[in-house]
């Protein structure tokens, strides 16, 4: 729940509505769509893993081959406009009108939790349960990563210290160690102090575990098989003459997998109103490709006639990156497109705000509303260039007036054209989707000429600067002479055709946070290339890039408590 | 499963002997018990965790309270002479003659399954099942706790970027971080680095998960309150004037005790014969108590007629810390006490052999036996000062000869006057143990006088003495300044009427590792004593003590895979 979205007093806390909701046994739930009770791992009764085994099994059978809908935004002010709550109250709202829908998205990193507050599983009406273990350990998929990202680091000191066989440049080591706690003062660390016994000094650095490569791997993993041939093939290090040292080198592919046995399996939850939902894997939208696991989403599809599935920031991010990596590995295409919006953030956009101020956001100014128009517009057209249908959603919180709300309806109808609705999934669950639910169905029923926007094969140049150009608006791209080199070495190494995954600020459509709405006449700087081996794409930095946060001043956890009779407070 | 345990080619490996074994629900494991399914959080058919609410319902009824059986050792090689495989045996073979008993073993910890081979879970025909899920993330415990320490470290380092309110001491700091890998080159570190947006630059290191003071607090909890109570005493720095700063006092309680409510919670599996087995927390035996939690202890006390628990390292360490501090916070007094000796380590201490090469104890050597009775006999006195009888298990292995064996018996019987019985229980399961635990009936329905050996009231160089003299048969004590120095601060805080945790070596019972036997004019050495407020005693350290492993050359990771049908091996 955003802080904006607090300011209607009429609405419960989320947590006072996530424990007065009725849950249903997991098995219950997920029943009707075809898993059964053998399917499944369970974790208590509202928690469960669903088996590979049970996974092999409805590949096979295939009795559904769902429509795929995707849930994206503009660009969001920093408190988000509501993608997940919209994507669990779009599950609900097609089961209300008698869909048979299930619900995909990322799971929480717990790093978070404890700083800023916001739960990161829907709110109000639109929730995913049990929200207090979703947002703390869960089924222990993020412990199960932080384990198998510092074995490996651990593996490749301890290669170093017993002789390094395999010349490993001790500086030259991409492998970070890796946390799920926003702990800034490990961002930049020194190991292997203590004189010979602990072996090598050297500079080094944590990341936050949503951030280890193997978080896209275990998103992008189809199997057993897949999982242990991508860990392979991540590179962590080079040697001294510069080629790749892989974790597979350091002997870590089979432990590394046998920690993550369980995590590779989807998670299945409900909603407040008793949807099936995935909750599985939640890489970052900047440096990954910000979408929850492609096994999860392959299931969710062959058990339903819609999943409706999210991905993190904006279309110039997440969506970009569904379209261009994960359907094309996934061999997926989207059926519709729902694009978020929010008068907030268009006014955001209007008054080109920055930095944010968002309680200056409340007051009604439809003036700023419509210059807000031209990010939405730029995002639409976004998406419109892969083929897919489009529908805007706009979320509609309880500040927003009457003149505001119309404003961008007209605007949607008749000047874009496009289809749109009003969603208040918030405070009203599945009902507060419905408009929004029959125009995605119409959408996905009609003519999707999906296609992604390069060809893998096209050179490293080629493929950043279509996504600059054509989804960023720039005029073109300037690379750093790191950057260049970066280039050289990769195409040399053969790592050139494959996708890139770019990482670039979500406050706005170009590389500059500062500029809102839609940036022209700029070019975007390009300053590191390295490759994600494992995950199977090139990332692309054009700016530096915060992989592990810190807590502020006053952290939510100063305000938590367990009592005595075994309820929290303070966690939301 | 020990590497001399593997030399005999007739048995087949733990992994083979779990994989073949039948197991039951857990549910119908415990319900003989007096556990319902609603009593259960189940992970899966074979895994749970006690719901407090059971608990309390536990307490009141309070339908049995089982006598309490410790298992303890000899001074044991680096191999350990069989401790958790006699208690897992025990619990079978006690049933096996009818009488209800349950079991309650340490957890394992993560990170040392990928240094040396072994297992931590029994071994061979006496073991606890899932072997595989208990070795690995088990139900989450030890990760609760890495994730609740850290998130203690990341708020203390919080305060001080921010502002530093509490002025606390940068350069005396005393909570590491803390890390389930055995990763040496997080020893020491240098944190902080990157300029002022990161903090303050500070010296630092890791320690194992199962060396935080949290891990103890946890084991030594009996609820949510007490826990709460804990964790805010906890002393994790010192501001300028010397004045302790605590987990409370920088927010931390709260917080750390949300991300604690589930691995507060008892864990029960099964053995390989069925009996249940309570596997829950498990702390380091030098700088902390060494034994399961006390409310896994509780609760499987009044469930059953007999209770078999173990204690970390020889009488000297776990055993005595069982007495003289687990005892006296849970108000429990043992009833027997099985001492597990071995040929092995018999000739160990025998031949006076250091550094070990245990290759060569496998040829017989009565004459060696012989002479290691001192260590034996050393520990039997031991436990009988507290009052409690005992009787001497002696784990039979494969290699030792008959005289050896006769040898034993007859020095127990007929010199030391003691309980004495063999023990296969690895290679037979409980049948192996009906000797020793009709031995063990017998001893306690015998008239146990226990008593612990010092009063908390006692200065603490009085119970420093106490136990140097009495248990490790020293001539006195002698302290180093910073002791000393240590001792009069403590005191003005008024933390002196506690118990003391003495932090010694296990291969010896002496501080100097290399004496075996019981060596004799000898002046024990303290070096630092230092409070861990939170568990309520104070830690004595007698030498250096790693708090965080490394790997070894080759280590056991390297030999482990994750194969197609999710089975694995190299684990054991």
């Amino acid at each position: 729940m955003t802080a904006a979205e607090k300011t209607d007093q009429s609405i419960p806390t989320d947590y006072e509505i996530a424990q007065s909701a009725e849950t249903s046994h997991i098995a219950d739930v997920v029943e009707p769509f075809g898993l059964l009770r053998d399917d499944l791992q369970l974790f208590g009764e509202h928690k469960a893993k669903v088996k590979l085994e049970a996974i092999e099994r409805i590949r096979e059978e295939r009795t559904a081959d769902g429509k795929l809908v995707l849930v994206t935004g503009m660009t969001p002010t920093p408190l988000g406009e509501g993608k997940t709550v919209t994507t669990v109250g779009l599950g609900q709202a097609f089961n209300q009108i008698d869909k048979n829908a299930l619900v995909a998205i990322r799971e929480p990193s717990l790093g978070p939790v404890f700083g800023v507050k916001g739960g990161a599983a829907g709110g109000g009406y639109s929730q995913v349960l049990p929200m207090e273990d979703i947002n703390l350990h869960f089924t222990g998929d993020l412990h199960a990563l932080t384990s198998a990202h510092n074995l490996i680091a651990t593996m490749l000191d301890n290669h170093i210290k017993h002789g390094n066989e395999l010349d490993i440049a001790v500086n030259w080591v991409n492998w970070p160690r890796a946390i799920d706690m926003n702990d800034r003062v490990l961002r930049e660390t020194v190991i292997g102090l203590g004189g010979d016994v602990t072996g090598v000094p050297r500079q080094d650095g944590f990341i936050l575990t949503a951030a280890s490569e193997l978080m896209a791997v275990l998103c992008l993993a189809d199997g057993i098989d897949d999982l242990k041939e991508r860990i392979a093939r991540i590179i962590v290090a080079y040697d001294d003459d510069g080629d790749p040292i892989t974790a597979d080198d350091i002997g870590a592919t089979g432990p590394a997998a046998i920690l993550l046995k369980d995590a590779l399996k989807p998670n299945v939850v409900q909603t407040i109103e008793g949807t099936p939902a995935f909750v599985h894997g939640g890489p970052f939208a900047n440096i990954a490709h910000g979408t929850n696991s492609l096994i999860a989403d392959e299931v969710a599809a062959h058990l339903s006639d819609y999943l409706i599935t999210e991905a993190g920031f904006g279309s110039d991010l997440g969506a970009e990156k569904f379209m261009n990596i994960v359907c094309r590995f996934g061999e997926m295409e989207p059926d519709a497109v729902t694009l978020v919006a929010s008068v907030r953030a268009l006014k955001y956009h209007g008054q080109e705000m920055w930095p944010p101020d968002l309680d200056e956001l409340e007051a009604e100014d439809v003036d700023a509303v419509e210059k807000g128009f031209e990010n939405l517009d730029a995002h639409v057209s976004n998406l419109q260039q892969f083929g897919v249908p489009v529908v805007v959603a706009l979320n509609r919180f309880p500040d927003d007036s009457d003149a505001e709300v119309d404003a961008v309806i007209d605007h949607c109808e008749n000047e874009l054209e496009v289809r749109v609705a009003e969603s208040t999934v918030f405070s009203d669950g599945g009902e507060g989707g419905i408009d929004l639910a029959e125009n995605l169905v119409d959408a996905a029923e009609s003519e999707s000429t999906f296609e992604p926007l390069y060809d893998v094969d096209a050179s490293i140049k080629s493929k950043i600067e279509t996504v600059a150009t054509e989804i960023y608006g720039a005029d073109g791209v300037e690379y750093h002479s790191d950057a260049e080199d970066d280039i050289e070495r990769l195409t040399n190494l053969g790592f050139d055709e494959v996708p890139i995954c770019m990482s670039k600020t979500f406050h706005s459509l170009s590389d500059d946070a500062s500029q809102k709405g839609a940036p022209e006449g700029w070019t975007l700087e390009v300053n590191e290339i390295y490759p994600s081996a494992g995950a199977g794409f090139l990332v692309v930095l054009t700016a530096d890039v915060l992989t592990l946060p810190g807590l502020p001043a006053e952290p939510a956890a100063a305000e938590m408590d367990l009592h005595s009779d075994g309820s929290v407070s303070g966690l939301f």
